[in-house]
């Protein structure tokens, strides 16, 4: 047993989780099974809708939330993480219920975009939820660096955003990648010359239809892979 | 919380853990999210190299692998799978401190194999590490259906299954891929019309390279994941 073990609190969805997973994986260099980032992957999808939830359609994911950073925190975990950045809307709270500290993936992804610093003149299209664009965890921290935001119009969320978002959690990966390409499209129209994929859904979508996106995105699930890697590199110095 | 939660047992190697993880997500049927498998997977890799420890050349990992089982215990697990044929060698020891059963990936692999049924008369190849071969378990089970099984030489195990599969490993899948795909070749020309790819390190090596073999082989990976979303279903029924 090592002193660092991630504890991912995923399920939202499923393949997001095993994308954060294989981005892990990827991002940390092995010569070795043994020399890969140790992590327990609580990947139990069956958590109320979130975006439903933050539109007043349905239950909290709270409490079942609560329940898993629970469970988590009876292994031996050193940090906690949440490749879903919607759930980031109750951060306060499993924080709050997690002896394990959680990190939070808009600090993640900021902390990838220092380096390399990139054109603060340079107009970021934002491709997220309502609940995510609503929080302004992204505008914000972007604005602090004198970033320009741009958001999908609420035209753009209804007909690609959110079917694009849920076909990839039915597992239509194309048909998602599809959809998000077109937003991609509109904000690039609009002025947006890089984009953050602010949703753990697009990236494997955009992946899916091999999206010349993806080379001028900035995807927080890789940024919080990076995280996760980071804080193992440190536990072996 | 559902009755149904799969325990994953992984990190040998954690690549392979995650093929399970997304193949378990690629082979249900879902509308949304909550419809997915649930599972809380131990990707923790340090864990001592089995083939290393069979051949008498390292330490056993049956002690970092019954700390896991009891951590995956201590959760609400209803069942435990090792996406790791190897590691099968401490199966009894592993099913003995495990409250959740523990299902074989054998036998998970000999019922995907039942449907649709391949004729007996097919002389099947067999790739897998020198603790698998000896262990006999894919040897048993098919002499009981009466079909023939061919195995790699002494001299292919060394040249080309063993560093194509530690190349996985280190994350070189490509390299491990066309280092598979020859002793894929090597069996055929002996004779063998479908494999077995039972070590789950091969899956992935394959699929980098596109092998044409997939198409011919059984992947135990995926007869796993076939054998886990099968529990779920019957659990929602």
């Amino acid at each position: 047993m090592t002193d660092c073990l991630i504890g991912v609190l995923g399920g939202m969805g499923p393949l997001a989780t095993a994308d954060l997973v294989q981005k892990i994986i990827a991002a940390t260099p092995a010569e070795r099974d043994q020399d890969h980032v140790p992590m327990v992957v609580w990947n139990v999808p069956q958590i109320p809708d979130r975006q439903q939830a933050l539109a007043g359609m349905g239950p909290s994911p709270l409490p079942v939330l609560l329940e898993a950073v629970r469970a988590l925190n009876q292994l031996p975990i050193s940090h906690l993480v949440i490749p879903c950045n919607t759930a980031h809307h109750w951060f306060d709270a499993l924080a709050a219920a997690s002896r394990a500290p959680l990190l939070h993936i808009a600090d993640a992804t900021l902390a990838a975009m220092r380096q390399p610093i990139v054109a603060p003149s340079e107009i970021t299209g934002l491709i997220a939820t309502h609940g995510t664009l609503r929080a302004g965890w992204y505008q914000q921290r972007l604005a602090a660096t004198g970033c320009e935001v741009l958001e999908p119009t609420p035209q753009e969320m209804d007909e690609l955003f959110v079917p694009g978002c849920y076909a990839v959690k039915r597992g239509a990966r194309v048909e998602g990648g599809i959809l998000l390409e077109q937003l991609a499209d509109r904000l690039a129209e609009r002025g947006a010359s890089r984009l953050i994929l602010a949703c753990t859904e697009v990236s494997p979508a955009l992946s899916a239809v091999n999206s010349r996106w993806l080379a001028h995105s900035i995807d927080t699930t890789q940024a919080l892979a990076q995280a996760c890697v980071e804080l193992w590199r440190q536990s072996r110095t």
